[in-house]
Order: C-alpha cells, then structure tokens, then sequence
C-alpha cells in the first residue's frame, strides 16, 4: 500500500524483515478524547511515536544513549487507520514490529489493540536513522544503521 | 497511492473532484518541537484536522451547526509525508482540497507550505460525514453527503 | 497559598479533609518534551488531569459511569510548581489527594515524583461536580458533592 | 496572590512593573476541546506558553536569536484560574504583560479574552531567564535578565 514511498526510500531494501514484536501500554484519557466522546484521532501517532522510542530502548537504544549518542530517527512519512473508535478510560496495547530495514532507513508497523482485543488502529511509520552533526537543534544527516541493532530486532 | 483504503470507503465514488482550495494560518509554537529543535510529527495531523474543520466552515457548516446538527466527520484514515523539517515560530499555511467526495465519506488532501513557499509536508484524511444518533457521546451513523454541501467546495 | 480562590469557591468548605492517596503512572515521551531537552510543562497538567479521573474512578466513578450519568468535573482553577526538570523516559507517579470538599467544589492536590524519589513538580486543581443538564455539550449545573463519595476518600 | 512563589524566586525584585501588552492570537480547535465539549484546560497553558515567546520576539528576542544564543525561559510555577467555558471555533486572544521583573526571573500575567470580550481566563507564569551551558539539551542556569530587554517591556 505504502510502495511509492518505501521505494523511494528503501534504496538498498533487505527483503522483508521477521521482527520481534514491541509491546506498549497506553490508555484514552479524558483530554485524549474530543467532543465526540471518542479518542481524537493524533494520539494514535503520538502513542506510535511513543511506541517506537520504547521499541528502540528494547533494543538497547534508550533515550538516554540516543542523546548522548547524538541520535535520532526523524520520519518520512506516517499513516493509520482508524478500525474502531476508543473512548476514555481503555485501555490499549502499541504492537510495533519492523516490517523493512532499508540502508538508512526503517519502517515501524503498529497496531493498536484493546484490552479486550479489539483492533483499533494500524498505522505505519518510515524513520530514518540520522545523527545530528553536533548535538540537539543541529541538522541531521542519515546514517547506515548498525547489523547489530537489526540483530535485535530479528525475531529468533 | 492510497488506492486500496479509497476503494473500499469510496463505494459510490464520484470521478475526482476540482476543488477550491481551502487556506488554514498556523505557526510552530515551542511546545509543538521535540527535544530535536523541530516539528513533532502529530502537530501536522492536528493542523490538518483543524484544517479541515476550517474547510467546512468555509462551506456553510461551521462548528456550532455541526453541533446543533448532530454532525461529525470521523476519521477512516490519514496520513503524511514529511518533507522538510520545521522549526519554532515558522509560520505556516494549510492549503486543503477535496480529493474526492463518495457517497458517505471524502477525501481531504493537505499541503503544508511554510511562508517562504516552502513545502513542509503533504497529507491527507479519509473521513466520513456522519451524525450522532442521539447528540454528542451516542453512536455515529454516516450519511450522504447533501449535493449542496458538494457544491460549495466545487471549484468555479 | 490559594486561600483567595478556595475562599471564593468553597462558600461551605468541610474543615481540612485526610485523604487517600490516588497513584497515577506515567512516563515522559519524547512528544512531550521541548527543544531543550525537558518536559514541557503542559504536560504535566494533562497528567494531573488524568490523574483525577483515575482517582475519581478508585471512588467508584469510573468514565462510563461518569458518562452514563453525565458528570462532569470542570476545572475552577489550576497551579502547578515546577521542582525538577524532567526528561525523556523518566518514569514518574502523580500522588493525587483530596485537600478539601466544599459543597459542590473540591481540591485536589497532585504531587509529581520521578521513579528514584525526586519530586519534580507540585500543583492542585479546584474543581466542580457537575451535572450536564442534557448530556454531553449541553449546560453543566453544579451539584452538591454526595456524602457517599467523600467517604471513599476519606484515609481510614 | 502568589505572593510566596513570587517572593522565593523574586529575591532583587524591583517594584511593580508597568508594561506594555502582549497579544497573541488563537483559536479553539475541535481538538482542543474535551468530551465535555469545551476547551481541555491544558489547552490554556500551551497558548501562555505560545504568548509568552511571542511576547519575547515582540521585544527582539525571537526563536532564532533564543537558540543562537543558548537561551531559555523555563517555568517556576504556573496557574490559571478559568471563568467561563470555550468551545470549538472561538477566536480567542492572549493578552500578556510583566507583572514583575527579579534579577533573573520575571512574572507574566496573561489574560484569555474571547474575541466578543468575554474574559475566559487569568492565569501567570513565573520564568526564570537562563542560558543553556553549551547548547540545548545541556544545563540550564538562570542569568540577569538584561536592562535593554526590561526596557523594551516598559510602557511609555
């Protein structure tokens, strides 16, 4: 579905990639919800993005090492949709896993699942793995990512 | 691009549709970056969203008819690429368009063009045009969009 | 410190109440922190807002309950310090209590602490019980605060 | 009011400060708003933090000369007292002024004023000045706020 952009990205693709799978727990808060009554709809991406910070902290990547690191992983795109809508007060699961890891490049698949197992949401994002030339607020260039972070995220 | 997420919203669609173009002012505020000096990516899907709430208004149905109408247009889908980072106290205009209208639901596509004429991002949003069956928090039922409201967003 | 507020709004305030304490987990993500690395401070208020509902849930009035009934809790007023500059991924736990019931008001005092004991903020809401006259988006009315529901926090 | 933050952090203040004012414009947007079909309250903190670097720039320091020079403004304390309810669609203004100046920290009072005149909102934020030690990420420490900016805040 998402070709156009992951051909342009994916310049020297791996063929498709067997990803553990990262787990994140949320929940719909009061001020997550819109007049509606149900979850207005950007939290899903913030609670992808979130998801994938965890994903990366699983691999060993933590926060604390991307700074002092200097690394980042900005996106090039973004997408989800929306199956079925949540209310305050449910309780979610992110379900990240790595459907591709290009050169520089990688894209995150997630699914965001109820308590009781319905599907809500499935989006996908399409990171680059960059470096910024001298700390946070300075330009970011692509990097190759490391065959030992892929290691980590290669489902055994 | 997004083909197989239309053909299955778009049961009726319409051939593509010429559309005015809506224009929806905005700014990076600080708290819209992230610890990377620019951008967090779900501000755009914010911006959009109020984009096209902007964009109905334009037509004749802004939010308090939408709410003493029982009105809602929920989201099927969105997404977004990402083309040039932006930074705090940029200053940013929306351009919206109806892609395409189906029997129940639309597509609303984005561009992102900070002051300079530069294009920050592109997007877009499947929604469907729905009225709550007992006033706000009850259940969404889609309807047919009305030709009237069509036909305010056809280009002359 | 917030004499003059609590003056105005709990016209028939209770002596100082000794409450449980409501905990409520959370995590600061990379969304939620500013070009300089830390958290950005509304952040912290969507946090004790949710931790309200959290603890008006352990009460007995869980968010389909609220619906269901339609009560409300706006907002009269809201503070917070701020001690210690949280960052990405500090884990942290908002240690809500009730400081006072007024007949229709309340204040609820948050305190924000890190996993390794550090407080990092400090900061309370005033808030009222209220019905919506006819569901959600119609006028909210304060009610008097039910005997039944001081008691649940009432610290044994 | 907040007489006991203000005179910890106030150390060297000088008398009360007549300034000019402030304005910031804003909107409410559907997704600002809450189930309860008004504005959610953190809302009115991000645009007092949005009007308080917009008042910056005003008196030459914009986003660019902040992050040239390594400079910040992170909070002490925050508050807001809310008076009446926004909703959806309402075009809104923030009104800010320099209650006070200290050595190295300052109080703005933002008023939220709806654009029929309708006062929303009162709230203030006490800021310390500061410089990032190398860059931002890295600590902060606060700095005597410069007499040519107190200056350019002080009414003819």
């Amino acid at each position: 579905m998402h070709g156009p952009i992951i051909r342009l990205v994916m310049d020297d693709a791996n063929a498709a990639f067997v990803s553990v799978i990262g787990r994140y727990a949320c929940r719909v808060e009061w001020g997550d919800c819109d007049p509606a009554g149900i979850i207005f709809y950007p939290t899903y991406f913030r609670w992808m993005d979130a998801a994938s910070w965890a994903f990366l902290e699983f691999a060993g990547y933590d926060a604390r090492r991307m700074r002092a690191e200097h690394l980042a992983m900005p996106l090039v795109s973004a997408n989800c949709e929306f199956l079925f809508p949540a209310q305050q007060a449910d309780r979610c699961e992110v379900r990240s896993r790595i459907a591709r890891f290009g050169g520089k490049s990688f894209l995150v698949e997630h699914e965001i699942v109820r308590s009781d197992g319905t599907a809500l949401a499935r989006g996908s994002e399409t990171r680059v793995w960059g470096r910024f030339e001298s700390g946070p607020g300075s330009p970011l260039k692509g990097e190759p990512i490391p065959e030992s972070l892929k290691a980590k995220f290669r489902a055994p």
